[in-house]
């Protein structure tokens, strides 16, 4: 999901003394809320309301890419680490339902940066902005020891379409999109096409009562539908759609998935189901109940799934592949 | 100006290999330009109109800091580094006469990071969004070697009033607000308050044919108005306003002043002077002429005033107080 501050140190990526709830939990009080936000910050997206009367919301979004954390500096080739950075901006904006329509990226460079690299890395993120009719309308650039890119996202989407994750109701149906684990060692963190029509389409046919796109795990996303939205899970992992070659375990915990986590109402599914027209993977992975305390996620026997902690660290303990060449 | 692209890779900034006009000649013509882009690339702000008949444009842009770019790590005090991060891209409203209304932020932290160093810097960013009232809306964070925060800021303005850096006609007067040189030195660089209700009544009351704010040092900055412009301009260093103990050397070159620069017609330049409604300084500078080729500024003589390849390197060469500590 990488919302907006809810992504606030991932602990997944290394072992930061800053404390993800601690810090969310100093700052989002101090936060202004205007009176034209419609939806505030701990969202895929935050979303303002652009006129009084209007029906169009402005979805907006940032997210980074640093190296040695999201990838490798001297093994990834540039163009992927611009996709990778304007793909994850897109799929926060599937995740709300919306049209993704303008970027800005600021970029940090180390001084020896050669043009070649710079160039390169911009022509991943135009490329893919092409393809989705993305505007690139600023930028900026910095001299940095340590490669880093950020990138703003604007999109829009109606007031009646826009998906939030708190939503979900007791007896709705947990959908995913795609297969799910392994993210960094298959390289599908750096290739994956972000699920905007998808997105969409669950928004405008409003299938979609809760959504968020899996970034930091599915157990912890899950969660942040779950606890928005009041509400605990049954799930049995052995129906969790896999990556070949990865255990239900790095469906649950992996990162950078980057699919779509949905609840639909249980007399919508199968109608979803029959209906749905993309040709990636959709799967029924569990349903949604009020019987335990919010964000509680259970097997079928009724045993809790893992622990937050888990979720938190799952890069550092479960995934050898995790990024950590600094530069 | 730190103007969408055109700040990419400032010189200033130390001895990177990119090429700021090879880097952007390659990228501006790569960008698409939404149909709804009234203000494109390449000014303080990219302009968006909100709907075809509305009067209101969004005004976007983003900016970052660096340690050891554009501060100290160690020395400066986090909430400084917080102030300035916003006051930059508030600044950037200001040169467009445009109401700062909602900002993003993405921070990359160095794994040690304490809790209270993040929070401060945030304290920063937050304390001078309220004085504005500008809301924070999104977030994000990474683990980065080198601390690295950029922010994206959406503003808004009337068409009617937007100001650009392509107005400057000849015989308009130029003048500046407040004081020039020696940014780093003095610290100004950190604690400056963005000319917002200055560059705000300057396009309400339409004085300003063409505006920018200073923040490449005013040779440089002036250089991108009579561009755009199509103007040359006559200049006395001697004229300008110097902050105290510098020099007009450092007036023309230094970086991060982040006044307002501007150009009115020389019909309305005295009611200029006897309107101006602030205690900010406001100076007469030159005037815009058409007796040189664009860009071209020459002083009482009809000498040239320094060469572009100053401006681009003045910190290297001539500030001593640059931010060296790459933390």
């Amino acid at each position: 999901m990488h919302r907006p501050w809810l992504v606030w140190s991932p602990g997944g990526y290394g072992n930061m003394k800053l404390d993800e709830d601690h810090f969310l939990g100093q700052i989002l009080p101090r936060l202004q809320h205007a009176t034209d936000l419609e939806v505030p910050p701990g969202d895929d997206c935050a979303a303002i309301r652009l006129d009084a009367h209007g029906d169009r919301l402005l979805l907006l979004a940032v997210d980074q890419v640093v190296a040695g954390t999201h990838y490798l500096y001297a093994e990834t080739e540039p163009r992927l680490i611009g996709h990778k950075l304007l793909a994850r901006n897109l799929s926060d904006i599937a995740a709300m339902g919306g049209i993704p329509r303008f970027a800005l990226v600021a970029g940090g460079f180390p001084p020896d940066t050669q043009q070649e690299r710079a160039l390169a890395v911009m022509e991943g993120i135009i490329a893919l902005a092409e393809a989705h009719h993305v505007a690139v309308i600023g930028g900026d650039v910095g001299r940095c020891p340590n490669e880093v890119l950020s990138l703003t996202i604007i999109g829009e989407v109606e007031r009646e379409f826009v998906c939030r994750r708190n939503g979900a109701r007791s007896g709705d149906l947990i959908f995913v999109t795609g297969v799910l684990g392994g993210s960094f060692p298959s390289g599908h963190h750096l290739q994956f096409a972000p699920r905007l029509a998808e997105g969409r389409w669950l928004a405008r046919e409003k299938y979609a009562t809760a959504m968020i796109d899996v970034s930091d795990g599915l157990f912890k996303d899950l969660q942040r539908i779950l606890t928005a939205s009041g509400c605990a899970a049954h799930l049995d992992p052995g129906d969790l759609p896999c990556r070949n070659g990865f255990s239900p375990q790095s469906a649950l915990f992996d990162g950078e998935d980057y699919e779509l986590l949905f609840t639909v109402s249980a007399e919508r599914a199968t109608a979803l189901v029959r209906e749905w027209p993309f040709d990636t993977a959709l799967t029924q992975i569990g349903r949604i109940t009020t019987d335990r305390s919010a964000g509680t996620i259970v097997d079928p026997a009724g045993r809790e799934i893992g622990r937050i902690e888990q979720a938190f660290n799952h890069f550092s303990s479960n995934n050898s592949a995790q990024p950590s060449d600094g530069r």
